[in-house]
């Protein structure tokens, strides 16, 4: 694999252009809008989370794709302490990649049908509608606080789901649901903690069926995809407060490409992670003045137990330190506003 | 893009000697053993079923990947119906992908919390530990056949799981559980729903970090994946009752290129699949003699509820139309055996 051509990226309007909406939009984002006018009205601060990994599709009718590692772990954790912090939540997420509070019992081996048990009622005359069906006790206390949250988060109307699976469909949705979050004022922050490709294959280079094998090998060229960080500081967002996310797996490249990226599109902080070190260490920087304030966020090994997954109520979570960060930097900046 | 070069692909042992083996290999093989010893034992047929698709990292430390499409739909719900039939069932699939029996309630925009209800108790001195979680009772009824269905495959051992994601994992264990299914002699049957990639990036032409972007468009280059068919029918499961796919998007070359591939690996059915109008029509081919025996199994359209998902007791499922069709198959060539 080679790295070739030093043909200029497509910028964000020749990639509209090249490129088609998803058929649901315009729903969408009217949903998005009615979402926002309501949490706007109630004075409260509205998130935009991203999360999950973007597709490249190589065939019109989809067999196979190019697709980012990224499970969602990071965004669908990141949204419960989002909401905790009194946050209203847009999640838009790849189709199936973690979601908060489900995210806790899914993607797992032990499907919850585990947990489940079946009581026959014992009344003579009893039908199948008297069966009752019921979370095994030994989880349950785990269970509730979830249960709670996701609960209340949901009856307050506090997360709207958005999905998507292209990353056509990732782009038109930020660039619309960023342009929507403008009548917050600095209320509004975007995190951008999707994993979205840097490559995609335009429409014109595409065939039409599934690309026939035995032929020798597969040679696939594809095409910079524009970095919309700078669309959505510079246009389509102007006032929100932009977070985004450098994923490394060379750990020497993180703050220096972190540095580069604040200068280059002039947004708020840059959070880098270590992939070969995931959850620990975390760096958060951010522009001051002349130079770059670094903070380093770790979490105590102590308080990490590997895979403890439901259990993790016990367990600290590095989203908590990050999203309490950024809650006391969000609101700096709102009060410099 | 294009395929060019007409090098000849990889023979299965060129490609072993190139790819590393899964870390668990030997591990999870001497499970299999154990399964298909106890199911010989007590002369239960036994199938192999893979299920979802391979990916192809493009970098060693994975940000980067190629997929094929599949959710394991396919695979899944014909596990249930070779359950019923009585086998026992290797289930080798995509880790993430549908399962049978949690299918119904995965992958679903509403995660199972939304059918859980919280049930404290009344009494004075209660804790959390008294309080119950109960599955609201308009679910129960759809519920309950699958619960008991699953539980009971579990407390029988009928099912065993085995998970892959690359498609190095996929065929190492695919060239393992063959030869181990050699002991079931004709009651074992390979049912190779799996999508896999045809092409794959040599570990030798794979770059160590996160490609870097910024340097203008991508090549991937991508060698051919063996036809492994060939080795699974001539040398790893000479006496398993083979069932392949070929799922194409051109319905026109979905006949002749089944009986192409009879005749290329000398197996016992190529099942074909309209990637256009999945679930209908679907048809089977067998080498009969000096030609061809197709089927095809349609489902009644009055029969299918589009989404119905969890409700899917009511809807007929193709894939019932399949196993009946396969036991019968399978049960005549054991005769002949």
């Amino acid at each position: 694999m080679s790295s070739a051509s030093s043909q200029e990226p497509f910028s964000a309007e020749a990639y509209f252009a090249s490129q088609s909406p998803p058929a649901n939009l315009a729903d969408d984002l009217q949903r998005v809008k009615e979402f926002i006018a309501k949490h706007r009205d109630a004075g409260r601060r509205v998130v935009l989370i991203t999360s999950g990994g973007t597709t490249v599709p190589l065939e019109m009718n989809v067999v196979r794709f190019l697709d980012n590692f990224s499970a969602g772990t990071r965004g669908a954790t990141s949204a419960e302490y989002f909401l905790k912090a009194g946050y209203a939540v847009i999640f838009m997420h790849r189709q199936f990649s973690l979601q908060p509070f489900s995210r806790h019992y899914s993607h797992s081996t032990h499907p919850f049908l585990d947990f489940l048990e079946v009581h026959p009622s014992s009344a003579p005359d009893a039908t199948i509608a008297d069966t009752e069906v019921k979370v095994t006790q030994r989880v349950v206390p785990a269970l509730l606080p979830i249960l709670d949250a996701y609960k209340r988060t949901m009856s307050e109307g506090l997360l709207h789901m958005l999905t998507f699976v292209t990353v056509d469909d990732y782009l038109y949705l930020l660039r619309g649901v960023s342009k929507e979050m403008g009548v917050l004022g600095r209320n509004g922050m975007l995190y951008l903690a999707a994993a979205v490709s840097d490559f995609f294959l335009p429409r014109n280079k595409m065939s039409e069926h599934k690309i026939q094998s035995g032929k020798g090998s597969l040679i696939i060229e594809m095409d910079q995809v524009p970095k919309v960080l700078k669309p959505v500081v510079a246009e389509w967002a102007r006032e929100g407060f932009v977070v985004s996310f450098k994923l490394e797996t060379d750990a020497a490249l993180l703050v220096p490409k972190a540095q580069a990226a604040l200068e280059r599109y002039g947004h708020q902080v840059v959070i880098g992670n270590d992939l070969q070190t995931r959850n620990r260490p975390t760096s958060t920087s951010t522009k001051r003045g002349e130079g770059f304030e670094t903070a380093w966020l770790r979490i105590d090994p102590a308080l990490t137990t590997p895979g403890a997954g439901a259990g993790g109520r016990e367990v600290k979570e590095i989203e908590e330190d990050i999203v309490k960060e950024l809650e006391g930097r969000h609101g700096r900046w709102i009060e410099r506003g």
